[in-house]
């Protein structure tokens, strides 16, 4: 059972380039933070909202469906205003720009998806030198942070950081979270050194179900916040930057500027607002569901779900050595489960993604599928033998 | 009579912003490059590729049916390779940063609309110093492209040009070309210099369709092209970047840097593939149409369509003075036709942008919408007088 | 007789790359801006200073006799602050880009030393937008420069213009400056639309002395200014940029950023300071003397010195189809009086450039130079024929 | 007893920001890496360098003296060309910018001058990202390198490093340098990838008067190498930067365009060739006079040199409790013997700084200094008890 951090489900590579899992309706899916897409599944969003609300046309992606999914957020994430992005990479990249002003330095977690998988694009595109703390690990300390402020201030050439950003949950780290007193903590001393703070949220909503502090609370901590669109809302893709009015004012010419004021954007605001409805009780009953299937699947012998300490929506489970992935992850799919094959493995074990598909089966069933699916594996391991 | 040339319909911000042209099925619209879309026009085209070819996903932009898309412009644009790009403003951008390198100097057209509305993206994000030519004319001429080559190389700072671009047909001017002959000249002048040409061809198809010079034609004297993807073939947003294999190599790295690497985009490929099925035969129709009416129009009083020397599918149609053009505006609307009113007029005259919505009536109709559309229009003058 | 305007001594690399003019006590040099440098010189300069004032030491270009330097240029220059820079290149650039602040766009002359001759810098290393107006004309007009200004606003992607930057004397237009008046009402114009201003015055010191107008009046109109300290100081390199305390405030991490913070300048600063001590009187006596040597040259039969317009310190003067210009230069040269030969022509004039070296001679010596030395350039041209 | 990193004099500004040391003839002066300068020290260098070889003018730092120090480094580092940058920052950002091209992602220490001292100029200047390694210890290891070098090429956009740098000596570790060995090893590993490599090598002939490796052995090992000639060379300013003649070709537009085109520099070329004359040889054997002076010293109560395991010429001392170390300078200085006071401590101890001064007094007498000075700290320290 081999296993590499840089192979793990954990990794943006691996887990986005996986085959889409089965379309079958009742098909739980332990992958992936959302259901998994299709392009029927997308045409029915747009459909839906068509039928449900009508969709407004909007120019280079101002105005109409995309202004009403820009009011909606903002409403959620309690900012004054928000505006649609294409792409995450842009949101974050324009939140530093613009917060950085004419202070380019940033301080980002040495494990970020801004700085391992975004081509340096900010570096490269905004001249901003990306500070990165807490190597090797989901965040970074007070006291690190404390002492790279000083630092940036007493070099030879002064050099005042311009903004500091969480990202949590953290994607290279299975979705573990960034501890919101940490975060408050760390919020705080930036506001009384006159830094502004940008939380990469892309999966903002996990971390609100996994720990019941709301999207609003953690948004509030921040100058500025980025959600995701796509990775489970339904939508094909998109952000969401929210922040101050004053922030927001203009931020469009900046959007543009990039190569990234699509004409029509319409529809995909519409997917994304037919997706939020009622994503958060759904994703709060999926959370609930976990907890009781995980506390039964652990009385199961050879299998061990163990909650990181701050995780999120994913949860590690390790199998005991009899136990041959493989056959469990093959055994589990004929009984419509679906979980991460061994290539995908994390420190050794199994990562189980939670999201919304948990529902589409009573959980007697999904229980009765591993507990079936461990009978085999065990015993196609002695025989192999 | 008022009129400038920057309220004029040749500038994108208005064009643009007008309102949509009514969404009656018989509805001939002299207005934009392509039929008015609209939700329920685009939800249709996506209908359609699903029923008639069935969308494949795409990951992350690459892939499936954004291939296919890819691959089918590549062989209409006789290029080795094509890329899906989000809008032209991240086409052009990615074509000049790609071609110069390390020779950060690119010479534009002063009227294009890079040099005008990408908020100077170009050199902001990617240090290239655009130099323009040809100074409140559509294009540049041979002898100011030399000027220009020659002394890049003899100022104190060596300076080497990295690429030469031209945008054809020429937006702020009214949609004019520059002439086939032309861009030969300069092209070729380009190849002996060693220095890379790209062409803003947004509305390649529109050219071609006007001096009979095919796509592919006009695409070969250059090392890339892009085309636009929304203006006139039905898809909410998007545009083809196209060029030799080696040119296209790991392209999509910077397209993802720059933060438009769409998680999914395979639904609006589908719909601009939907588009370009038989649009080059429509389109053609649609000239031979105009071409038929406005011989036609001119045996009427009082108005006169004069074609521009090297014009595109826009026509400038002159008014007598005892004519009303809101008036006739407003009698033409009424009779299903529909042109732009005064505030948009150009250097005194309405243009008439001619797109495939002509083909939605028989010419007879339309001859006789203007004939009484203006006589109502010159008594309704007389009266006012 | 060839001459093209690439060639000329307005051009700057033919006129700083011509080989040192002769270091005799007694030669008068109508070269350069400045009486001709030699180590010699330079180290006299040096001496001079430690015996007569004594150097104190800076500290990475900061305190000491570089503080000095930098009190007594903005005392002259009427400014509240002023620094000290390695090169005009530098000063330039970082006037621009602090101006600029996060308004990336700046208007400058298409004939500027700026946007000619430094290598696109300020848009490769602050990704700023140079608009050059009035091509191949010395300066551009009130009315481009409102163009510009209005246009900037109303592209498709806001781009206000951060700055306006005038360089007069002009060293591609052989010294013909921008008249005051002109100079006014843009500064004007700017400060209305609140655009700051910054004035490339390399040479202002010769503007002031052929127009009357001092220094302090011209630097007045502009929010910053920068002029030179080698071309007719004495020092071997530098310059100073003066403005407001508010816009020099932390200037030098900038100046250090860019790899210009020299670990010691005091010698630099000496010889700069030593060559201002009585300056202005010395070149207002030269330009004095000037005036009377050229209208008594007037009086000879094939010559004709023809004053620009708008000139400053260079003067064309026009020979007889009969006088051939290097014999004429050479003849001279054996009286100690020294000339550009015809491969520096301007326009198919010889350029004589004032500086100081004219009070060297008496104006009676010059101009029975002059006398002979045509003499003998006609009787060998009617011998040649 | 209080000390900090921050504050020792490892740290640069506070050794730069020192008083000059007394410039009596006889002073041996444990600061700074180089003999102090003083204005009439520079003057008598650029009087020596006019008598003994005459200086030779260049033009915009090309040709002429500038030339000659050029020739005599590119042989000295074992190198095919090598040119004048006016600072060391400019040097190592113009060797990033060119190995970088367009891979704009390079490698350094976290702690060198570079990632902290300058502004962050090469994100900002040129959008190359710096990945720091080796948080807080003065090099990085073999396996940081290699990890790096791996996830560059696996993060979501590819992202290949286009140079490593080593700094050594490492300026804010006492001058502790990289072992040979270590940066064999890591340079062959970036040989081996296809990585250019460059030595931050200002105070290369203090680390090869240390460990007996040759700076062209050093050098051998990496592309590029930068020394500095104003640390203790005896220039006012100044840097080489040495590698192949591919690299170096045209690196002198790129020296003009950041504002560096010095107009001319001959001055000081010449004090830099001047300080090198013999420079390595003085300075072995002021390090050999070093050893016998320190192996006495150590035989001293209440003080202990200790060298560090890789250190260059700075030797850290540890005084007894009972000795104050301000009245233990106080005392030295007496003697003509001066030291860092209290406030410039190093983790406790005081750094002793070996440059040339040491050759200026008998170790006989320096010894006699020590011992006097401790006694009257110690009984100094008696009565303040």
């Amino acid at each position: 059972m081999t296993s590499t951090r840089t192979e793990s489900p954990g990794s943006p590579r691996t887990a986005d380039s996986l085959p889409l899992a089965p379309q079958s309706p009742d098909a739980v899916v332990f992958r992936l933070d959302g259901e998994p897409r299709s392009p029927e599944a997308m045409i029915g969003l747009i459909q839906r909202y068509q039928a449900e609300y009508g969709y407004e046309v909007d120019d280079f992606s101002r105005g109409g469906t995309v202004e009403k999914l820009e009011r909606r957020f903002a409403e959620v994430l309690g900012k004054e205003s928000a505006i649609f992005m294409p792409t995450g990479t842009l949101a974050n990249h324009l939140a530093i720009r613009r917060h950085c002003g004419t202070r380019p330095r940033a301080i980002v977690q040495e494990q970020s998806h801004l700085y391992n998988d975004t081509g340096d694009s900010v570096a490269q595109l905004s001249g901003i030198n990306l500070v990165p703390l807490g190597t090797g690990r989901p965040g970074f300390t007070l006291a690190e942070l404390e002492e790279v402020l000083q630092r940036s201030e007493t070099g030879r050439v002064a050099n005042a950081v311009g903004v500091m950003m969480i990202e949590s949950p953290v994607r290279r780290h299975a979705g573990q979270v960034v501890p919101y007193d940490d975060m408050k903590a760390m919020t705080s001393l930036c506001r009384e050194r006159g830094v502004p703070t940008h939380l990469d949220g892309a999966r903002l909503f996990m971390m609100s179900a996994a720990t019941g502090i709301g999207p609003a609370e953690y948004s509030a901590l921040f100058d500025t916040v980025y959600v995701s669109l796509y990775k489970y809302l339904g939508a094909p893709f998109g952000a969401i930057l929210a922040g101050s009015a004053e922030f927001a004012d203009g931020l469009y010419h900046d959007r543009r500027m990039f190569g990234s004021g699509l004409q029509s954007s319409a529809l995909v605001a519409g997917m994304a607002l037919m997706g939020l409805d009622g994503f958060e009780e759904r994703f709060a009953a999926a959370m609930a569901r976990t907890q009781d299937l995980f506390s039964k699947l652990n009385a199961l012998p050879g299998l061990a779900v163990e909650p990181f300490d701050h995780g999120s929506n994913i949860f590690p489970m390790r199998l005991a050595p009899d136990i041959d992935p493989d056959r469990l992850a093959a055994e589990l799919a004929e009984r419509s489960v679906f979980i991460y094959p061994r290539t995908e493995q994390y420190e050794g074990r199994t990562l189980l993604h939670v999201n919304t598909s948990i529902l589409r089966q009573p959980n007697d069933r999904v229980f009765r599928a591993f507990e079936e699916a461990l009978q085999r594996a065990g015993e196609h391991a002695k025989v192999s033998d």
